[in-house]
């Protein structure tokens, strides 16, 4: 089963909301919790018993963890693992991009069969987006999924993202398109986009675009699914909304994050 | 002591060349060790322990860590100590990217007091030169540095680095236009470029630039340090070039290793 069939059905079952893991030392002292390793996994592990039954998708910050060294990597591979066992699927939140043998590597440690490995990860195409092929090729035969950044949320991006390349189109939408002209040949929609859910425009042209479009900003950074809405229209792909701060926020009580999250899924926040 | 420079002190005193750490499946195999996190750990111990003492820089590459999950972090994170009780700097090539409290996490997991903390991080600016930040203040802060992608070695990498902005320079020119007036500003020159040696020219005008200049793809990629010396020319910045496979295929015997990575420095490869 393809990574997209399988975020499919996990949207019609349980709404189209990921929610982030972002232990960040602000959101480790609202809980009440330390600004250690010990406060990052019992953090991690509240927000997995709270929603992972309920949301579609989490998406762990990997940097969060990478602060504590090896200590904090074994706590985002067991919390990949207990959203999994839940039903959710785990998107890792990485941003990894390099060349060659690296960039394999890169795929084998998300994508492949390891600790780390969740059912998608995030990735950056500074080096083009042909660098990041390692990656798509491991994706598709793993049934996995890729979300290649296209247009982020933050104001700083445009600076790189809408930059003109030389046929004049601009770096996202380079970047859509060779992404719809990869999942054309394969069939199998294996290779996503992150684009921001705080801008009036996407800044591309999508139609025709069926791969799954991952939408951070929801909430805290001023996006809402109402504005996601008009932001993707009728677009064919599935579009996965993505909240952090704003449910996480609620925490550490169970029910008040699950009644966030449920507020935040309807468009009600 | 300024990150610029304890690295000049090494260069005088050891010569321009920083070498990778890629334990990549051919290099373990070519090395007679098993492809899991022992052969890793023992991969990465005979590089530090052959040239730890004669290189100026190591530059571990994560990805090949991180496969092997926190396990593989861990290795990591004891061969930064190594290199660094070797007196040799360490260049975490990570090309993390991010935005906001996300960033701060990488900056303080990079160049903070952790475990995976080196002398500097190569960072990847997809999403704005200025979404790095809170990785230049931490540098700037702790006498560490970083090493901004600009010009990558591949040949990808112009599609996004060569693209042209709204006011017309490339997206690498506006990078190295950004380091540079940080840099004057601090008088640090924590902020560092990364720029292939595989290319003709630079693809931007460095005029001005002090910041240290990392230079991959030495070797194997088809860089030379007479290349480089073309490259840069009289540049006042401090130039590393840094060579990965042609060195470390030459290992496991240390000798060997040591006679390379002469070789490669006095640009007689």
């Amino acid at each position: 089963m393809t990574y997209v069939a399988r975020l499919k059905e996990n949207i019609r079952a349980r709404g189209a909301l990921c929610v982030g893991i972002d232990p960040h030392p602000g959101l480790l002292e609202r809980w009440g919790l330390p600004d250690d390793v010990t406060g990052v996994e019992r953090f991690a592990r509240g927000v997995v018993e709270a929603l992972g039954e309920t949301v579609a998708a989490f998406k762990p910050q990997s940097a969060f963890f990478e602060v504590w060294g090896a200590a904090g990597v074994k706590v985002l591979e067991d919390t990949i693992r207990d959203a999994q066992a839940a039903g959710a699927l785990v998107i890792v939140d990485a941003k990894r991009g390099d060349i060659g043998s690296t960039m394999t590597a890169y795929a084998r440690a998300y994508l492949g069969d390891g600790p780390l490995a969740g059912d998608a990860v995030t990735l950056s195409p500074y080096l083009g987006f042909g660098s990041l092929e390692p990656a798509f090729e491991l994706a598709e035969a793993q049934g996995k999924g890729v979300y290649v950044l296209a247009r982020t949320s933050n104001p700083e991006g445009h600076t790189v993202q809408l930059a003109a390349g030389p046929d004049g189109r601009s770096v996202v939408q380079a970047i859509v398109d060779a992404a719809l002209a990869r999942n054309a040949v394969t069939g199998l929609d294996a290779i996503g986009l992150v684009i921001g859910g705080t801008h009036a425009t996407v800044g591309a042209d999508l139609a025709g675009f069926a791969g799954p479009i991952l939408v951070p900003g929801i909430g805290a950074q001023g996006g809402t699914i109402a504005g996601v809405r008009a932001l993707f229209g009728d677009s064919a792909a599935p579009i996965l909304p993505s909240a952090s701060r704003e449910v996480l926020a609620a925490g550490p009580d169970p029910a008040a994050l699950r009644a966030k999250a449920g507020l935040i899924r309807g468009g009600r926040v």
